[in-house]
């Protein structure tokens, strides 16, 4: 198939063309993550080159951060709907998704984080000057989904040096063995005092961290090509911090987030209903600017837990999970503090 | 009726309160304007005390502009939807609109406009030293939608003063006589040549002034409390600017809104037609942010014109309007260069 545009990665213009033509589609909407967006209008010739001229091919303008965001407006408009760069978080006859993999070689950055593993045998250990008999030859293995195409033979070249592998496919939230997401590290429970994370960015390893607090959790980041250990005692005291600010609050916005995959009316209405001085607010992107206007004294979000931690500093009110929120107003203790995952998809 | 909450408004509490008991509504959605939303909570907690313990009040937290800008997420899942400080663009009857209107006093700032206005009468021309033969008494007299609840006894204080008032009701996107919007100035197209505008900002007053050049537009600000002449040249200037950087554009974004009315489809397609290095964007809020990750060279903004007109600039690449594209691929003179105005609803 010949190309309008040169790239890396394989957006499965077959199977979006086939799709078109066995729906009769007149409507083809595409969403690309933020990171991605740029390829969308190479991609939009591309599919216009193989299809009738009458087809109108649309591109999602809303931002997009994972499988829990799909332009459903789009979606709705559309008779083909293509959501490219994330793994299914739930199968849909509408939705065609084409995961898109890093082409990063992850097996020199995998050598260095050796390193950081405990020793695989009693030999290594031995060699390592480590104490045979505190070694436990097991890892657990997890990555995101962009390097998800390379999970067999990370797995491969960790047995081959002599480790035990433990692996899991986490829940319905996940498509893949293996697989983590910002909101979800239920693929790292499994029967190993190490996990291996290999991938890119800060937020991932952290949350598995907090998540699993008994595990070391070593990070390969083919990415940046750097090895570290996950330390959660900043993200901690920044938490904590936080949630400190927020204990003075009279007025609570309770945020309900509108976007498919990250709505939690549960966790918002218990709430709202323990609560007088709390508000609900619905809407779909949780920035700064759009909350500033209620005038509350303080957050809480029942959406994306990346926003909360991540982007919370720069909200003018602090802005606290769901668990922090029962700490704040004197319900749970102190110590209850861990992280916010999502679990399910919709 | 005791509040909870002083306040300057009549928020229509009763009305809220009726609906709710009439649908046995459990679910209220409430939708304010950005300079609104800080009375959000103090209102919710009003209709809270006047209705039963589980309906529950839901408060929008997406941006809004105005009454074409309303959150259909939310109106879909509330039996009862209010929307706050806009007159009806379109009657439903799952919609209460609440018009709030201001309560400044717009006669000392009308007094101060006479002197921009021509005399009313052949005396009070001779009077000024005007020549009586050049002397037109007549006036169109427009306002916007939080002055409206004036706008009776504004023309009434113009007639006093001998002046002939001309005023109608523009187009279905309308709700009032004498109402404008800033992207309607149809009831500005009244038998005088000169019209008065009664009303904050820049933005109405100069579209007004670009959709009639052929009348004397006098802005009588009684927010600000000043009052100007509308002067189209420097916006003239920042539009061929933008225009002219356009030209050079060799790809194009097509900027099709999704807000309930915002939205010009068929503006969209003729475009995406006519030009195959357009591509179709679809969005609610355009923002700079969006459209950068797009990479293209110019954008073609088929929502809200003051969005192009107003926050143009801080976008990287040229935005336009559909008309100002025209000019921009050469299908029609620079001269033909007018403002960006909305007709019908949705």
């Amino acid at each position: 198939m010949s190309l309008k545009h040169d790239r890396e990665w394989d957006y499965e213009l077959e199977r979006i063309e086939t799709a078109i033509e066995e729906r009769d589609a007149e409507t083809v909407g595409l969403q690309f993550p933020e990171g991605l967006k740029r390829r969308g209008p190479a991609v939009a010739d591309d599919i216009r080159g193989l299809v009738d001229d009458d087809v109108t091919i649309m591109l999602s303008g809303q931002p997009c951060y994972g499988a829990c965001d799909l332009d459903t407006f789009l979606m709705k408009r559309s008779d083909v709907f293509v959501h490219f760069g994330h793994s299914p978080m739930k199968e849909s006859e509408k939705i065609i998704y084409v995961p898109l993999f890093s082409n990063v070689d992850p097996f020199p950055i995998m050598e260095e984080s050796l390193a950081e593993l405990a020793p695989p045998t009693e030999d290594a250990a031995a060699e390592r000057g480590t104490d045979p008999d505190g070694v436990d030859p097991d890892v657990g293995l997890v990555t995101t989904a962009q390097h998800m195409n390379r999970f067999g033979e990370m797995r491969e070249w960790l047995e081959e040096r002599g480790y035990e592998v433990h692996v899991r496919k986490g829940d319905d939230r996940l498509t893949h063995e293996g697989q983590v997401l910002g909101c979800n590290y239920a693929s790292a429970d499994v029967d190993a005092d190490q996990v291996l994370y290999v991938g890119g960015g800060k937020f991932h390893p952290l949350g598995l961290a907090m998540e699993h607090p008994e595990k070391t959790v070593v990070i390969a980041d083919p990415v940046n090509n750097v090895v570290t250990v996950a330390d959660t005692d900043q993200f901690l005291r920044e938490r904590y911090a936080t949630v400190h600010k927020a204990m003075d609050a009279e007025t609570w916005g309770v945020i309900y987030c509108t976007k498919i995959g990250q709505g939690r009316w549960e966790e918002a209405e218990a709430i709202l209903e323990d609560n007088d001085d709390a508000y609900l607010i619905t809407m779909d992107e949780v920035t700064p600017d759009r909350l500033r206007n209620f005038g509350l004294d303080a957050f809480v979000n029942t959406g994306c837990p990346r926003i909360t931690t991540d982007d919370g500093p720069q909200f003018h009110s602090p802005m606290v999970t769901p668990g922090e929120y029962q700490i704040a107003v004197g319900h749970e203790p102190l110590e209850s503090l861990s992280f916010d995952t999502f679990h399910g998809t919709w």
